[in-house]
């Protein structure tokens, strides 16, 4: 009945031998693995395994309806984002558009909006409209894919994390792409960011000597029927931390640059103040 | 500043590298690698990745100032007792008693005892004297060792988990040893219990097809001064489930013989009824 610090691991992965769900039983025999393997790696003491149940039940009392410290800790360890470059290749097609992070704050429904709506429901920071189409990798248009987009405030905000500040849905617009597979709204150039630092991640960031910044970005889901759906960001081209992202998200093909345009007929066209930037981005969706 | 699959493990390593202390970094960069290693393995779904966060999430939401969920975890996969054979084997002795898991319910303070004290505050149950000596590994015997004691009751639960209907502080004590480095208290017999199963871990245990159950046993924390202390358990010889812990913990040194006494002046003695049970456990610490 004694096991030793080698056949601890046969002996827990046995123990999962009747598990009904093959891809399950899968799951658990590797994570009991490499989770031993850790273990015998690092060889933690007492104390610092004692630190880790800390630190993992502090993650999780951090997270709340509109707080996702998991996320955040799965992003900041690079986890999400080997996830999602796993997913993408097993989708990938010629010239689909590269996908990125979740992040923790798409928790809550992006409210239906308009073609050419404004997702910005404040005014202040600088005026910006993103325009893009949804076509299929051989560029025929999606007409009625859904964009869902999302973003920081200019203050680097979302509105989940100021409750009392935001209106509810600032900075959010669930967008139906038009008879061209054409979307279009208004906001304001989102700024970077710190991912929020008062929690055990900020903690893990801080004692670690890393900065907590992301390089300034709109988050987009764009599902169409018949194709893979694409979980992305633009980049705002000229923003710092394009080369130290805290969650390691940035691809090159993902930057895109927000053209200042002076053109009061243009901005009136747009229902935007003059001047103000604009930005393109396209998004080009796998058949699945 | 793409990365790819590969090489997103040597970039977040990187991230770690101004880390002040060196064991921390040291762990993180083992985690970093591990993970990442985990993940290419198993290559999950974003849904299979939700459902990871989600089971942490709701493992960090169970865990309150009386129950521990994330110990939980770490005891059905084996990793809680590997941790404790690793610190064993850094500290064994020639003849030293074997370690345990500390398991989740060591959250309370026991309240202190004296020699021959009851810890069984009900007085259901058989009842049970158990007898021993702290002594250092030479055999010299430690008087003024505190030895913590706790054990569910014989329904197989523990005082924090029926916080209504046992009274705070049942089945827990806190000795000292006297001048022979001896101890000796009253209690019933423990029974076989089901770890906790209306959380996270038991439903990873109820999809699993593994039952829930540890062998009867006594937990143990065992300190004198100049010695390694020891966290161990006592295990009732003819329990069930002593070759299918569902936490790994057993150790055939700590299986020990509960003789059934009938014996009214040895009874008298120990201030039980008779008949009553008996068990003898001697502690050997290693020098520190």
């Amino acid at each position: 009945m004694d096991f030793n610090e080698l056949s601890a691991t046969p002996a827990v992965v046995e123990s999962f031998a009747r598990t009904p769900d093959p891809r399950l039983r899968e799951i658990l025999g590797s994570l009991t693995r490499h989770l031993h393997d850790f273990v015998r790696d690092i060889e933690p003491t007492m104390e610092e395994w004692e630190a880790a149940i800390g630190f993992l039940t502090r993650t999780g009392h951090a997270s709340t309806d509109t707080r996702q410290e998991f996320i955040l800790l799965s992003d900041v360890l690079g986890v999400s984002m080997l996830v999602e470059t796993i997913n993408q290749r097993k989708s990938a097609g010629e010239g689909a558009t590269d996908s990125t992070v979740l992040g923790p704050f798409h928790m809550v429904d992006s409210p239906e909006r308009e073609f050419g709506d404004a997702i910005d429901l404040i005014g202040s920071g600088e005026p910006c409209v993103v325009t893009g189409r949804v076509v299929s990798v051989d560029g025929t248009p999606l007409p009625g894919a859904m964009v869902d987009v999302w973003q920081a405030d200019d203050q680097g905000f979302y509105d989940v994390q100021q409750p009392g500040e935001q209106p509810q849905g600032n900075g959010r617009g669930l967008f139906e792409t038009d008879g061209e597979g054409r979307f279009r709204f208004r906001t304001v150039v989102p700024a970077h960011y710190p991912i929020p630092t008062d929690g055990p991640v900020g903690g893990l960031l801080n004692a670690t000597d890393r900065h907590p910044y992301r390089p300034a970005h709109i988050h987009f889901i764009a599902a169409a029927e018949g194709h893979q759906p694409v979980t992305t960001h633009v980049f705002v081209q000229d923003s710092p931390y394009l080369e130290s992202d805290a969650v390691f998200a940035v691809k090159k093909s993902l930057v895109q640059e927000f053209t200042e345009v002076d053109d009061p007929a243009r901005a009136a066209g747009y229902g935007v103040a003059n001047p103000f930037r604009l930005a393109n981005f396209d998004i080009v969706l796998q058949r699945s």
